[in-house]
């Protein structure tokens, strides 16, 4: 079993990623070929975006259950539990991570026997990536309906091709109102600390022909005064059931920002963000992230040693500022306790 | 005479400057023993702030004197306008280098014979550097009143004893809190692209003991939802006659975000910066600067070959936003309309 997208490559035997820290300077690629190997490169940062990190995990787990495979079932599973843990001890606050590793296990104990359950597993894995492509084709098709021909979107940090198997989310809905023909264009965040949208966004944009205008974070609410912004679209690394939305910090930010502009605020995100178990944003756990991501930029330090630093990876946005979620079942507005919890009844 | 700031040294002879291109990382000096050496320090951004550049223009100024001088009046006045000249044609932007240059020649023009000028001339810089610091001074006093022991203040951007002769303004009021006893704490903004938070705020708070916290420009909205933060002090470029206050892009966006969590956002300036003549903030035109800020961070390449970018180098806050202006005549609250008009009539 084989697939291969712009973020990673299985192609059977590793898992190749592209190494997200190098891009837009240089194209680097690296190899894993086992789960802990996996595991590092999530936690790293080589791959990163919810729903790419989910599917790094679902091939992690594969990877971890070839090393840990012995005949005996219940035996096998007690193993694989460690492969688990390990891939999900990684990063805390993407729901992603969670969904597809629970699923993999599931689908193992499901399976209930070792005779040709590396296959099933790998399959299983294969079906989670290649359910993200469809599942972000159809919030596309979805969000695009959104868009009007001229639109400006700005978008912080990537929720792009590169943040998922491929096509992106917040990124799918604007290759698909171009898709259909509509001219669009993006402002880009470049979402310091890391850079994602300088780095990422940009660069993905740029390869695929979409007219994009890199700013700094703080440039968003004036872009947004001299109206040169029609739309907001983001990604969300977890969507609470009364619809409070973590994702990268900034991004509330950004939302305030367009509520005052009467600029619609749009998440892009798949139902697998989406945890009902999850009552609201405050129920959400926000990494903290080293401080040299803050005084270093470009790999440079660029403030005075043992400064004090904050640097939570992560907010949320409150629900009151969210125009709508668009997902690969259909858009969903307000209220949201009530219209999220319908997606998972239908 | 001579005068010693962390900005700026006069000995009498040279006028030594801090290079602000290098802090934090190395702390260097720059001397200028001509005018031409002033002229060139002003220009590469040795020394930046509008106040710090008039003053350094202004001891610049006495340099050319001295160097030009000749017995008969006339010839001398026609040989200094040289000087003035090349200072001026430095930054053509900042409006206290003007100020601070026409303040010197109508002084010389008033003094009216050369017996005694030099010696005129340099206590009239030396005036216009001490009468900085008192206005400073005096924004603080006038300032620190609004802080509440205990609380944490958000600035943006470097309004601190770099960007003046010494103190700053909006640092300032810190400074003046702290002398008063209060503990204060202080969370900095790195102020992209050209990090003056992260490389000048952060460092001279530290040198003079005061507790500060770097954080990116988009972590200054999750910051005040954790309750983190009590008040927000900036600068100001430009004060339109009601009240819209033009500074560093960013500052709307953190004025956008305090007015939504009910925190006071306070403007300190001197009233050199209140220019009734601008009737709004749309009468401000705003910089627009090179490309490779953005597109670099830390001196080194962040984004994409030709990627599009948007670089405007201020932003004007909407009066309405502005919770007090900080002057060195006292605080003015609105209507600013009619109360910026009073400190002029005073």
């Amino acid at each position: 079993m084989k697939l291969k997208t712009m973020t990673m490559e299985w192609t059977g035997d590793e898992l190749i990623l592209i190494d997200q820290r190098k891009i837009p300077l240089v194209e680097e690629y690296v190899s894993c070929k086992s789960y802990k190997e996996v595991a590092v490169a999530i936690k790293d940062m080589v791959v990163r975006g919810a729903p790419a990190i989910g599917a790094s995990a679902a091939f992690g787990y594969v990877l971890g259950a070839r090393e840990m495979f012995v005949e005996d079932f219940n035996a096998f599973v007690k193993k694989v539990e460690e492969v688990k843990e390990v891939l999900a001890n990684t990063r805390p606050t993407a729901v992603n991570l969670f969904w597809a590793l629970n699923r993999m296990e599931d689908s193992l104990k499901k399976y209930g026997k070792t005779e040709g359950v590396l296959e099933y597993l790998e399959e299983e894995a294969m079906n989670i990536a290649k359910e993200d492509i469809e599942v972000n084709k159809a919030i596309g098709r979805y969000g695009a309906e959104l868009l009007k021909d001229g639109d400006t979107v700005l978008t912080h940090c990537n929720a792009g091709a590169l943040a998922t198997v491929d096509y992106g989310t917040a990124l799918g809905v604007i290759r698909a109102a171009v898709e259909q023909g509509k001219k669009i264009k993006v402002f880009a965040d470049e979402t310091r600390p890391y850079l994602q949208g300088a780095r990422l966004t940009a660069w993905e944009l740029m390869k695929d022909g979409i007219d994009v205008t890199l700013i700094s974070d703080n440039m968003s609410g004036w872009s947004m005064k001299l109206g040169k912004i029609n739309a907001v679209i983001v990604g969300a690394d977890r969507v609470a059931a009364n619809g409070d939305v973590a994702n990268k910090i900034g991004t509330y930010m950004v939302a305030v920002l367009a509520k005052r502009h009467g600029i619609p605020f749009y998440v892009a995100a798949p139902t697998s963000t989406i945890d009902l178990n999850t009552k609201t944003g405050k129920d959400i756990p926000i990494e903290e992230r080293k401080h040299t991501e803050v005084t270093h930029c470009g790999g440079r330090q660029i403030a005075p040693d043992e400064v004090k630093v904050f640097n939570p990876a992560f907010d949320v946005t409150d629900a009151e500022l969210v125009t709508a979620i668009i997902t690969e079942k259909g858009v969903v507005y307000p209220p949201y306790e009530e219209n999220l919890k319908k997606l998972f009844e239908e």
